[in-house]
Formats: C-alpha cells, sequence, structure tokens
C-alpha cells in the first residue's frame, strides 16, 4: 500500500493500474468507511482511498479545525484491506490558489434538508468529489448511504456531467445498538452516546408508520420532531422525501426515505432510512 | 472517419483509442477550425471533432435559433484532414433532462469583458465542455486564441477542477484582410464585410502604441472604442488585459492582450490581439 500525497505521483500511478473502484473519506475511518472498501474491492483489483478533510464543504462556525485527522492510524486500518494507494494530499495540493475558482453549482436540493442548515455545503463536496474524480480517474466510486444527500448530489453530478464513473451506493454501518457509524460519533459525551440511538428508533418508528399505511407524511415528520425535541434534541429537520432522487414525497410513491438532522449537546447527527412500500 | 452521434457509441469507441486530441466546435466549420484540427494533427493519432450547438451558452435574443447546423457540409471538409470521429449528438443527449441540473461555475472573469454583455455564457462554455471532456476523455484539447476569454477560462477551468487534459491554443485564423475567421461572418451584408477589418486594424493600431512605450491604457482603450464608434460601429468593450489571465494590466506587465467586441449592424464580431513589450 502507498501513500501518495501529490497528484502528479498519483497520475503517474494510475497510467498503469487498470480498472481501479475509489472510495473518497475525510478520514478518520472507522467499520463503515471499510465497509465501502470492501464493496469497493468486490469491483476492481486496485482500491484508492483518499483522506482529504475539504474546507470548501464545512461552513463558517462548523468543526473543520478539530475535525480529527489521524492518518498513521487510518493507514494502519487500511493495511488489511488489499488498499493500494491511500491519497492524502495536502490543502494546498489541492486548492493552489487562495480560493478555488472554478465550482461545481448543484441544482436546488443543495439548499434543501442538510443544505438548509449547511449553506455552501454540497457545492464544496461536489467541487472537491468533481477534482478527485479527475484525479484518480476511477471506474468505480463507492458512497455510503449514510450521507444520503451527498450521494443523491453525486450520483446527479455523475450523470448530468457525464463522468465515466459507476457510482456505488453502500449500506450504512451501525453500532449494535443502532447507531449510524460516524466520525462526529467521538464528539459524544457518555451520556449523549447513549442516548444517540433514540435518533434511528425514531426514523424506524415513522417506517412502520409509513408501511402500515400512514401517508400523512407532514404529520409523520412532525410527530417525529416533537417526540426527538421532548428527549433533548435540537431538531433540524425530519423529512420524507422520494429515495431516488429527494424529490419531496407524494402520496402514491413506493420508494421513499426519511431522513433526519438532529443535535444532542454541541454535536450534529443525521441519519436516514428507506422505506419501500 | 466515423460520425457518432450517442455518448455510449463514443465511449465504447474510446476505450481501444489510445491517445485522443480533441477540438470541440460548434460546427459550420472554417479554416480556423482547419486550423485547431491540424493542431491537433500533431499531437495525437486519434482526432474527435465535437459539433454541437450548445443551447446553454446562447443568452436571450442571441442567435441560437438561426446559427447555422450544416453536419454534411462540415463532414465534407473534415474528410481530407485525418479525422477519426466527429461526435455530434443531438441536445436530447446532452442535455436529457429539461434543465442541466449541475453547472460549472467559473470566477468572476465570466462577468468581465464578452461576459458583460453575455451573462451566463461563459457558465454555459463551462458546462459543456466539461460534459464533453468527460464524454471524449481527450489527452489534448485544441482551443482558438480568436475567443480569448474562452480559452482562459477552460485553461481555469482545467487547472482548478485537474482535468488531466492538456489544453493547446491555436492561433487566429484571418482572412487575407485581417478579418478573423468566424461563423457569424457570414451573417455580415457586403458592405459590413468590406468594413469589418477595421476592428483589427483599431488592435493593430492600439498594439503599435504600446509598443511605442505608451502606458495610458484607459486613454488608448477610449480612444479605439471612440474610433469604431465614429465608423459607426456599437461597441460593447475595447480592453487591454494580461494575457496570462486576463487580470486588468497593470503598467510593468509585459504580455498584454487588446480585446473588442463590437457590432456592425446585427452582427456582434470579437477580436483581440497579444502584444508582448
Amino acid at each position: 500500500m502507498k501513500i501518495i500525497h501529490t497528484v502528479q505521483e498519483l497520475r503517474a500511478w494510475r497510467k498503469t493500474a487498470g480498472k481501479v473502484a475509489f472510495v473518497p473519506t475525510m478520514g478518520n475511518l472507522h467499520e463503515g468507511h471499510l465497509a465501502l472498501v470492501r464493496e469497493a474491492a468486490k469491483r476492481a483489483d486496485n482500491i484508492v482511498v483518499s483522506i482529504f478533510v475539504n474546507r470548501l464543504q464545512f461552513g463558517q462556525g462548523e468543526d473543520f479545525d478539530r475535525y480529527p485527522r489521524t492518518l498513521q492510524q487510518d493507514a494502519d486500518k487500511l493495511a488489511g484491506e488489499g488498499v493500494a494507494v491511500i491519497f492524502a494530499p495536502d490543502e494546498k495540493e489541492l486548492y493552489p490558489h487562495t480560493e478555488q475558482r472554478f465550482n461545481i453549482e448543484p441544482p436546488h436540493l443543495q439548499n434543501e434538508l442538510c443544505g438548509k442548515f449547511r449553506p455552501g455545503h454540497f457545492r464544496g463536496v461536489a467541487t472537491v468529489v468533481a477534482k478527485l474524480f479527475n484525479i484518480v480517474c476511477p471506474d468505480v466510486a463507492c458512497f455510503g448511504k449514510k450521507d444520503y444527500q451527498q450521494l443523491a448530489i453525486i450520483k446527479g453530478l455523475v450523470e448530468d456531467l457525464n463522468f465515466p464513473i459507476e457510482i456505488v451506493p453502500v449500506d450504512t454501518g451501525r453500532a449494535d445498538d443502532g447507531l449510524a457509524l460516524s466520525s462526529r460519533n467521538q464528539y459524544l459525551n457518555e451520556q449523549e452516546r447513549a442516548e444517540a440511538p433514540q435518533l434511528y428508533q425514531v426514523l424506524q418508528s415513522v417506517a412502520t408508520r409509513l408501511s402500515d399505511g400512514n401517508t400523512d407524511y407532514v404529520a409523520l415528520e412532525q410527530n417525529a420532531a416533537a417526540e426527538l425535541n421532548a428527549r433533548g434534541w435540537t431538531v433540524d429537520y425530519v423529512e420524507i422525501r422520494r429515495a431516488e432522487d429527494l424529490a419531496v414525497a407524494r402520496s402514491g410513491d413506493k420508494a421513499l426515505v426519511i431522513l433526519a438532522a438532529a443535535r444532542l449537546g454541541r454535536t450534529r447527527l443525521i441519519d436516514n432510512l428507506e422505506v419501500v412500500l
């Protein structure tokens, strides 16, 4: 396994690499990331994992500075997974100018759901992913369903800008108590960690009601948010959307996804659950 | 020479094509385009010429509907030039959705010079070029200096989004009387065609004054515009910029370019001239 820090060296390696599967990450890897890597391994001989904490996708007051950087531990975790290359550029390598001049501008979905609370986040995600796609030139790229809106944005990006890349969605990894794996879970104190599975439990309860034939999406969303708020969460949103493209769900839609974002103390957690009626 | 209309067929061809040089065009080819093709031929065995009149880069009231579509004549002109593939998708092939959802947002330069008079034009250019780059996956792409601002935008796009493509600038083709070759020249009536070389003559006269040591850029620009206006043109701009990145020129800059856009009757012409002091 090579650790490559520069675009030039990555390109040189890529020339002879054959089929490549790509897993872009911000590092601080956990079992959820390793599940992405294992999916990648099914699809290509060569796996590239990028580790880059992308300033562009953090808003003011967000956790860019304290986001955990743990390259050595990440490399140790990837060592047994058949990864060919860790691509770990520094900021100057990906953003050599003081600002990124050309950006990918996603459609209105970027301002909905998480985008409403994180202005510019999905523009930053789409832009860095486009850059990484052009650097790594993968045949396949794996993205987790944990970041469901991000996955929808990336699928749209690839389709609309004709990137010759197959996007593979990977199921969310969860702790035994149901909490979705996330680097941000480590911000939780002991009590918060014990309460954190409530987010997934509420999603499951909405899913049950949908499966039972309840079609009053607005009431379901409001009740779920009220339940979380009552338990001490600060809810950004609970929304029922169409799974395919995250359009607002309408009665008659069969493939849905319930998405939620809420803060427990200072830590913002997101989760989602697909429901097929 | 194959004429390919679909992305799928182009990708299938590309898989075994080796090194590819790419010339994106809107068709209605003239000697200026053929010069691009000949530059491309020096750089790769396989040349792809795309022909696509890109609605995204035309503003309201511009000539999208009347822009000449001449695929058969274009193919005849390319037949002797060693072109491997003409890629001529229809609109539905490149824009399958009612709107392009993900766009490339260029920096402020997109709103200067021609961009001031053609809002959204360079966003549309950058977006379609990104799409075509991802479809054709060329090693090299040739762009004419006639569209100097477009060339600067494309160079920035490639650098900022890390497209693995070498951009080759190609000198402007000119008629014997100096008029820059352009598909829009055919909109000119006989009298306008006789007057059209005045645009280049004015640029040459500014270049002479710059070479003579005149550094009052604003006065040079204003005088040049006044001269064209006096001759019956409607001037959009005459500007002296830094050649490298089209930043506003400052005294001491050595590599400059004088750019102009002006209308003769209903036809808008652009031209430019590089000056090295």
